[in-house]
């Protein structure tokens, strides 16, 4: 078993003796629209991983650098960053989550810390920067998609009426590596993109039960089901 | 309640009175490797939309349209496919589903007929067309994402032992569009990337408790959970 805990700055800088890991979220407000009229909010800058989860970019600390080291390091290897135009730093610092992990002696035991920033964009530099990702050495290798998480919610029609949460509601029922879909709703809050109420209903939308039956009801196999 | 059957292309020509649709699954061998050595099968050209879910490209069939027609208008929209280099006809039909809407007396009524196809590319090909998405009309509207489901399979390291399906596997237990998961498997079987076997052995690995507990984990709100 294994739980990710969010701690204090000062508490990470504590914690030594673990794994770090260090990853950011750009974003930006595209002022666009989507179907139905839709205003976008925003939207984040994510990826699909080679393991099959959706995750942010970043990764490993590995032996001999900083966080921010790891972070220029990753941005660079699966987006192809230019570091100097589009820096990072400790004032993009959003927040650090521990895990710990159970032992077989019942134990618990600290296994990673991940920090987590984020950096706000113009809209062109966003897509500028979401271009070039498919250039990126780890294009391909551990990355297997570029994606916009959608901060939106179409309300009309329904569909919508009937399982509310179409757009980041429904997003939110996908899987994702670690603490990310935490890290997301911690730098969504901390940024002012939505309030702590509007991310906790999301939440709650993406747990409907009537909309997980209905997305895991194609999970069936390749069987026919009883047609009526 | 909705339930989606596949049925066979006979009796999809007898449907009529029914919304239509066509997707299709554009796909390659990419003979590359991604993390652990581990060896990349087969990769298909796949969309996050704009409602948070996962599909593939294609739409509703317009009226005037024909199946084929709105194939190729979709494909236009959404990828920027020049449908005369690269064109999806007959031949490449995979399988019909239909979905039944349950109706507020507790009969079913017919409400789409999805028709599927599948295209293997050459590898440098299927780049080609990955990277037009970015310019394609729909790009940032109704798409919001561009993406390479993982037919792989990581199995060493002692995540994957815990978690098996690292990977495809892991990939399934993401949420898709109506029956695009299904029509994924049918189209995986189809063009021999894996057998039924290998491919309900995945859906097993996704149905799999404690990976379910892994991924949910930290669906829970912005709360501290108790450290330990």
């Amino acid at each position: 078993m294994e739980i990710w805990t969010k701690i204090s700055k000062d508490e990470a800088d504590e914690i030594t003796d673990v794994v770090k890991a260090a990853h950011c979220a750009f974003w930006c407000e595209p002022e666009t629209k989507t179907i139905r009229n839709t205003p976008v909010k925003a939207i984040l800058m994510m990826q699909l991983r080679s393991d099959g989860l959706l995750g942010f970019p970043g990764g490993v600390v590995d032996v001999g650098e900083t966080v921010l080291e790891c972070l220029k390091r990753e941005l660079r290897e699966e987006m192809a960053l230019d570091n100097a135009r589009f820096p990072v730093g400790e004032d993009n610092w959003v927040c650090a989550h521990l895990r710990q992990t159970e032992q077989l002696d019942g134990s618990f035991k600290n296994t990673q810390l991940s920090h987590f920033f984020s950096k706000k964009l113009d809209k062109e530099v966003f897509y500028e920067i979401e271009k070039r990702q498919l250039e990126a050495e780890h294009w391909g290798y551990e990355i297997f998609g570029l994606i916009r998480a959608p901060v939106l919610e179409i309300t009309t029609g329904s569909v919508a009426q009937k399982y509310p949460g179409r757009g980041f509601g429904w997003f939110l029922t996908q899987s994702f590596i670690h603490c990310a879909r935490e890290q997301m709703a911690e730098m969504i809050i901390y940024e002012g993109i939505l309030t702590k109420d509007e991310i906790d209903r999301y939440f709650e939308m993406s747990q409907n039960p009537e909309l997980r039956e209905k997305l895991i009801n194609s999970s069936c196999l390749t069987e026919n089901k009883t047609r009526k």
